[in-house]
This record gives structure tokens, C-alpha cells and sequence, in this order.
């Protein structure tokens, strides 16, 4: 007989990458505390503290997680003064540094309603060291807030929705006929998605089905802007709306980081193709 | 108070990795459409694209796995109009693209019996682009099946089975003392397994306990065939019949991929030991 | 409505990797033999063979995990006469191969009550290679105990307690005003765990707060002992308890591995620093 639950989950995101342990104890931190609750590995390959690429990862992926708790923890200042915290949003709670990571998804929810700073030994695993705090502060939050061991008010206390940190991303500059942006996320197939959305591509006058120039340092590409890969020949460009709703770079069958030598922050400016 | 649950399961492969959220945003569209079900990630690191490398681990792994529903995607046609599909069989259902994937693994546990096109737009998420069907088409699919929210004949219509794709996978050459194979994977620890079964060796005379010889390119090594590593010294080769069955290079303590020069889809001859 | 069940936790560590499908295939084993139970992946990244790196990961990772089953395959003698073992200990038991790998962790959790050696056909699956027990004799045992089905003696044989294979792990030399150790593991973020406890270094002359020196090699550095990261400038190197409890060398907002020019293995002395 299949039998079906509906478990309270918790969604998982770090830096803490696959090569130690540290994804494992902190499932068995959160297995101890709250044993009926479930774990999403959402992605623990953000490169080690790199603040914008975890926020970047949690505004593309929050959508599609079931709500309940968010655990985030990329945390260059762990050991330092910032603060832990736990957001209340219309979505769950978001556990994590005062940082700046969780902010751009915690404002795509609706913003946050409180937050509290962890504060309360009894939330906390006792620990030896202060440099695990995955493991010793942001784990147990998660675990108790999941399970309703917890109440958001014995967390610690209230601060102000204020104060948090926000992170700045980089907005596009749209002019007449181009717009300008940046990379913002290149992905394992090559894909590269800018910091560009299609209305900002239409209000500088470029529309899907045209084509597109695409300018990386001194050299311009002639690109077409279509729906999908299969609308352009094997190994050639084109911009399209990637997943995200966002405009991407791709290659049919190929790689565009490679075809356009692009990495992560680099300036990027898409214009209305001239007619030669 | 220990309580079992038998969770209706979803077994999930792909090349998505684990540098991006790929792997984790579907998780979270399962886990959103059936909360009660449990998803097994069998291998997500098929070289981006290798259709074969991925139907050829479905074909080593769904012995192992509890029947229900298999989510399969490697894609690179992603956005042309290759079809996504479902199979029915006596294991269970099988999602994934019309490319050849699926082919192996669906005909190893007998064949489908019946199969579907998904192409309702009810069963599918609405997405802005169109390169991640993984998480708008294939695994709300494989989701509303496992759950049972949806049946097998609501997910699209009905098309031929004798029209889905089949992969062709390249057979070992008998002759009256050798065998010519290739090399169908390589492990993390250097094991070679070739697409050679122990039935072909013996066709050929060869047979367990014996030594044969095993050539590639232009050089011979002669090698004894035996039953597991510890019959031979640390650093020596071996030719053995491996976990899936098939006949398989190693080196005692090493790595056969190296010891032999081998990589995947080279030729492998394999015939009886001259007596020198 | 949420629901929460308390379902036997299997704890999973090995040296598979996350290239093939080997962590899947165990996975789908265990789901398939006793399907209430849950799976938490401790690590599968131990360099493939290295028995003191998963040994020192059980012994880090232990307190952390939910006491049930501990299945841990690190096995380059897989094939040969090595036990296949069940150590039953206050904590729960650990299932692996009889090669000192479970030792320091079952010592931790107080020493093994009973062991058997997992020899009963009925608990193992029928394979035709010998050379993947993880999945055809160590996941079986695993899941039959964690769900119940077998009882511990049904499993094999009893054997001595004392007949397990222990495994040496480098003590530390402590002398007037110097400890002198090895390093233990060296994480993702480039932090360097040493085989030294506070203890030592206070049994020799050195408190926390205070300045050593630390010796690689032939150079010296002078560290400060501090309680976390935060007390020192960026790039400035330091020496604290870590959170295992041991003695760790780290690099705030940098890599102590590549500050020291370390490796595991390699040997560090702590000595009282001298005032110049």
C-alpha cells in the first residue's frame, strides 16, 4: 500500500559544497531535532562565499520550492558580528546570515513581515568552535520553525524588518537603442543570463523574432532573438528568454561562454541590429 | 515511536549536475505537485548531452530501483520539436524526451506497453522560456503519475509505441577466437567495462579461470581472467565479469583505465591466450 | 495538513562519488527493501580508497547523526578475504568492510557490544561480479536492520569484538613548550584541521588568547589564538578551536592550506612563541 505524507520541508542552499561532510551534518542536525521533516537540496556548489551568486540562486529558485523554511548559509563573516536571522515572508521563514543573501528573494515574496535575530541557547547546538554555525544556529532555527517545536518569537529577538542588509544588484542601462547589462549567471550547458529582461530590450526597441547585436568588449555580434535552441542552426548564437524570464545568451548544440568569451560580471550591451 | 511509510517513488536522473540549481528546483516541483513522494537522484552527472552514457545507466540501474515513476532527461533537443513522452511498462512509467534515452531501459524490462505524449497543457507548468523542461513538462509529468493525481491517459495523447526512438547500441564482433568490443564506461575508481558478456568470451573459447588476451591498438597484454580482485597482486590487471554483468578491465589496487590507455568508446580485442 | 513520521534513518558515507550512479543505485536498494526508511548522505567525496580520510569523516560526523544505521563503504580490499561487518554499539550500528574504517567512530560512540560478519545469503543480494558489495551485501544488511526485518544475529555469525580491525591514527608529541602533529583534513574553504586538541597546547604552554608559533617545514609563523575569524584582519592568518573541538589553522577570508602551503598528512609544531 502506497501511503502518502505531507511533511513539513525545509529547502537547503549553501557554499558548503560536496567534497565534506558539511551538507551531511547539518541534514543529520536537522533529522535529530525535527525527525518528520523533509530537506530539499536546493544547491550547495555556490562558489565559497559568493554573496551574489547565492542571492542570484535563491530569486531563480524560490518559486519553485514548496513553502515552509528556507536554510541558506554562504557566510564569508561567520565567526564575526553580523547577525543570524530568521525572516518572516507571505512564502516561510528565511534562516540565514545578515548578510545581504537572503534579501533579493526575501523582497520577490513580499518583503519581510519580522525578523528575529537567533539569539536563544536554547535554539542552538552547543558548540567548541564558532565556525560552523550551519550546523550550531541556522540548522536548529530551520528545525524547530519546520516542526513547531519553536515559535517565531522564541527564536530571538524581534529587530527591525529595516535593518536588515539589502544586497545591490546591478541594474541594466537602457537607452535609445541598446541596453546595457552584465552577466549574471553562466550555467553548466554555457548558457549565460544577463541582468537584462525582455521589456528592457522593447523599450530600447528590439523585439523576439529580430535581430539583435550583441556587443562583448570591441567585437559585435549579429544575433537572432528567438523562442527556443531548435530555431537556429547547430553552433549558432542566439538570444532568447531563458527559464528564469530573463535574456540569455546560448549555442544551439554548443557553449556561449565559449563562443562569446564571457564569465561571471562581465559588461555586456545588446542594441538594435543595423542594417547593412 | 519509529513508523514506516511506502511513498510512492520517483527515481530522477539527468546531466543537470550539481554546480547549478537544477537538480534542486525540480525537487522542489515534485515536492509542490505530489508532497507525499519520494524521489531517489540515481545520477546527475551524465556528461551534458551524452545520450548514451545516460541510457546506459539507466540500463545498469533499474534493476535497483522500486518501481513507480523514472524521470529521465538529457536533452540537447530541447526546444526543437523532438516529443517528451511517457512509457508505460510492467516496471512502471518512464518520462523523459522521444531521443533515444529511454530506448534501452524501457525495452530491458519489456517493452511499453503503451505510450503518451505530454502535451497537456494541465500537467504542465507555465513557463516563460522555453529550455527547461525538466522542470515545466517532465517533472510535473512524473509527478502527477506518481501521486496518482493524474492517469496515464490524461497526460497527453496516445502515440504509437513503435514510433519512439530507439538507440542504437553498438554490438561486440565474435569470431572463432576473439571478441571485438568498445568501451561503454569508465568508473570513478578506473574499472573499464566493455560491452562484451562473458557468453561472448566463451563463444570464443575464453572462459573464467583462464588467461586471455586483451589488445588495444596495437598492443597485447595478457591478462587472467578471474572472479575478483584480491586473485591477483596489487598493481596487476584483471579481466572480470563486473557488477552489471558484463566483462570489465581492472588493476588490482589501479586503475585499468590508465594501466590500458583506454577511454570511453575505444576498441577492445579480446581473444584466447597464445601459448608462447 | 502537515504530517510528521519518525522513519529509521540510515546514515550513507562512501567513496562512490558523484560521477556514476553507485550512491543512486545503494539508494535504490534500500528503497526497495525496506522503503520506510530514510537515507541521509553523510559524504560520498572520500578520495576513492583512502580509509583514514572516511574514518576521520565518521568520527567528525557521528555525534551529529540520528542513531539508527551507519552504512560506511570504503573498500579497496572489496573482492578480497576482508570481513563484511555489523558492529552493534550504543549509538545503533555501523555496516561496513572489517578494515579499520568504522573503528575510531565506533570507539567514540563507546566501543562495539557484538559484532557478526555479514555472511546469511538471505540478507545479501544475488550479484553475478564480486565487486560491488556495497550494493549487494553492505546496503541489504543496512536496510534490513533499519527496517526491522532481520534481527542482528540473523545477519551472520558472531565474531570477536577484539578480532576487528583497528585503525592507528597519529597521536600528537607533546613536549615542554611544543606540540608537534599532522594535518588531519584540509575542507573546501581551505581551513586546516591538525591532530592536536587545545588541551595539548595547553599542557605545553599555550593558552588562548595568547601568540604561538606555528612550524612548517623550516619557516615559522607567528599566530594568534583566537576564538573566531572575526578577531583577526582579513588575510591575517590565526589558530583556533574549530568545530570539531581540534586545533585548526585558518586564514581570515583566505585559505590556510595555501598560506602554510599544506596537504594532509603534512607535519605542523605549535610551540610557545618567543618574545624577539
Amino acid at each position: 500500500m502506497l501511503e502518502e505524507t505531507n511533511a513539513p520541508v525545509i529547502s537547503f542552499m549553501s557554499d558548503f559544497g560536496h567534497e565534506d561532510e558539511f551538507v551531511g551534518v547539518v541534514h543529520g542536525v536537522i533529522a535529530t531535532i525535527a525527525p518528520g521533516c523533509r530537506i530539499i537540496d536546493v544547491n550547495h556548489s555556490i562558489p565559497p562565499g559568493d554573496l551574489r551568486a547565492g542571492a542570484l540562486t535563491l530569486m531563480r529558485a524560490i518559486q519553485y520550492l514548496p513553502s515552509g523554511v528556507m536554510l541558506a548559509v554562504v557566510d564569508p563573516g561567520v565567526g564575526s558580528d553580523r547577525r543570524a536571522i530568521v525572516a518572516e515572508t507571505s512564502w516561510g521563514h528565511f534562516v540565514g546570515p545578515d548578510n545581504g543573501l537572503l534579501s533579493p528573494a526575501v523582497a520577490m515574496v513580499g518583503g519581510a513581515k519580522r525578523v528575529v535575530s537567533i539569539e536563544n541557547p536554547d535554539v542552538m547546538l552547543p558548540s567548541q568552535g564558532a565556525t560552523f554555525e550551519g550546523r550550531d544556529r541556522f540548522a536548529p532555527a530551520a528545525a524547530v520553525l519546520a516542526s513547531g517545536e519553536a515559535s517565531f518569537e522564541d527564536i530571538g529577538p524581534m529587530v527591525e524588518p529595516d535593518s536588515v542588509l539589502p544586497m545591490l544588484l546591478p541594474l541594466s542601462e537602457i537607452s535609445d537603442s541598446s541596453v546595457t547589462g552584465q552577466v549574471w549567471w553562466i550555467d553548466i550547458f554555457g548558457n549565460v543570463q544577463l541582468n537584462i529582461s525582455p521589456e528592457d530590450l522593447s523599450q530600447a526597441g528590439m523585439y523576439s523574432g529580430g535581430q539583435v547585436s550583441v556587443r562583448v568588449d570591441l567585437t559585435e555580434h549579429t544575433v537572432a532573438w528567438v523562442l527556443s535552441y531548435g530555431e537556429v542552426e547547430q553552433g549558432h548564437p542566439l538570444v532568447h528568454v531563458d527559464s528564469s524570464g530573463l535574456i540569455a545568451l546560448a549555442v544551439s548544440g554548443g557553449r556561449a561562454s565559449d563562443y562569446f568569451t564571457l564569465s561571471s560580471g562581465t559588461t555586456v550591451t545588446v542594441s538594435v541590429a543595423r542594417d547593412d
